[in-house]
């Protein structure tokens, strides 16, 4: 789950309904664990997490404008234990991060935002920037603004397969900017070859529910959607 | 949807709660249209839950223990004009409620409700009852209960099909009278399996959700069964 999704409700909350959809693995945005948290707070944080049952997989969207921003993105997910920052680093950052994901050896995951995106509108558009980096380079592909952009994300997981540290799976009602998320299996995502692609590339992370629609009233939306995933993987597998 | 899932809830919630689940057929139990109605309160019902979209397809499960409760029964469905109803007559009724079927040509789908049960604990203890009358006297499938009774519901829907005339479908947390509801997915049946035997038989009626877990709040349950079946048919279709 990417706590995103529960974005109007606390941390408890998130936590709670994450639990209750029968999932295992959380990343945190911002509005459930403050980037300028101290050492101490994320580690709680943390343990807190990990008691309730979930494993505190990663954070993000993080955005990282400046090298302090860097610095303190890693350190941050360090003290929570995190494998993985979903995140936009600005390009002239990439070789910090770069010397970051080593020195910590937490990966990075560039999140595409589609159309209208001045930084990373595609996976291409990241993988073309980090591809003769360190491995841990990677990119976080949300199929949602992926399809934005007109093209199929189940393409785009294949290409950049070796390069693949998250994804943000979704559906959306259109295959152009306009496009809005909508629940897993109403919208134009063709989730089971998707699916099928993730299985095939021996793809080993997260597929993590970031459900943008609703934000007031979203666990009816998140549930559909996350047993949509369930009913396409019990076919396939 | 069958509205017992709804059951703590009032009409309008659960016609709602229908809609947002993207349905489109809907049978309502008695506590959302009670069998005491008069004629022109239940055409009243059945105008304004077609005028929000949902066709009222039936109503149930309709318990029928003397002739003035199986008379009711059918008056009070062609008032609402729906075309079935999920009942559990008396087995002495039965010859009665045939001529019924055949005065309204409206469908009987016996209920059946598994372990315990004295009247119907099985698909085969109704279908031994009706095999030989009217093609209408048929069955509603109760997965969950079949599959308490230790039935595969596939195979039951496939030795039953043309006598299947409605299915409630749901999830059990295990194959024995001690299994209880739980989210489509979570349980124990096959349930890519069924859908496949459904299609394979060519079954032109409703699946309707019965879902019985947390009566209370039971929206996001009923939602993730509804995505899960969603992500079957669409990879199996």
């Amino acid at each position: 789950m990417a706590s995103y999704t529960f974005r109007e409700f606390d941390l408890e909350t998130a936590l709670a309904w994450t639990l209750r959809l029968g999932l295992s693995h959380i990343s945190l945005k911002s509005m459930h664990l403050p980037l300028e948290s101290s050492t101490i707070e994320v580690e709680e944080i943390g343990r807190q997490v990990r008691a309730d049952g979930l494993e505190l997989y990663g954070c993000g969207v993080v955005y990282m404008t400046s090298e302090a921003e860097v610095e303190n993105a890693f350190a941050y997910a360090a003290a929570g234990g995190m494998q993985v920052i979903i995140g936009v680093p600005e390009h002239d950052l990439l070789p910090l991060v770069e010397r970051k994901v080593a020195e910590y050896d937490i990966r990075l995951a560039i999140h595409n935002h589609g159309p209208g995106d001045q930084r990373y509108p595609t996976p291409q558009s990241a993988f073309e920037l980090i591809r003769e980096m360190d491995p841990r380079m990677g990119l976080c592909i949300d199929i949602g603004h992926t399809m934005r952009s007109g093209i199929d994300p189940a393409e785009a997981a294949r290409l950049y397969a070796d390069r693949v540290h998250d994804v943000h799976i979704k559906d959306v009602s259109a295959a152009t900017r306009e496009g809005s998320t909508v629940e897993i299996g109403r919208g134009v995502i063709d989730i089971p070859r998707f699916l099928q692609t993730m299985l095939d590339t021996g793809y080993g992370g997260v597929l993590a529910l970031e459900h943008e629609k609703d934000g007031r009233d979203p666990l009816a939306g998140a549930a559909e959607s996350i047993g949509f995933v369930r009913g396409v993987l019990s076919t396939i597998l």
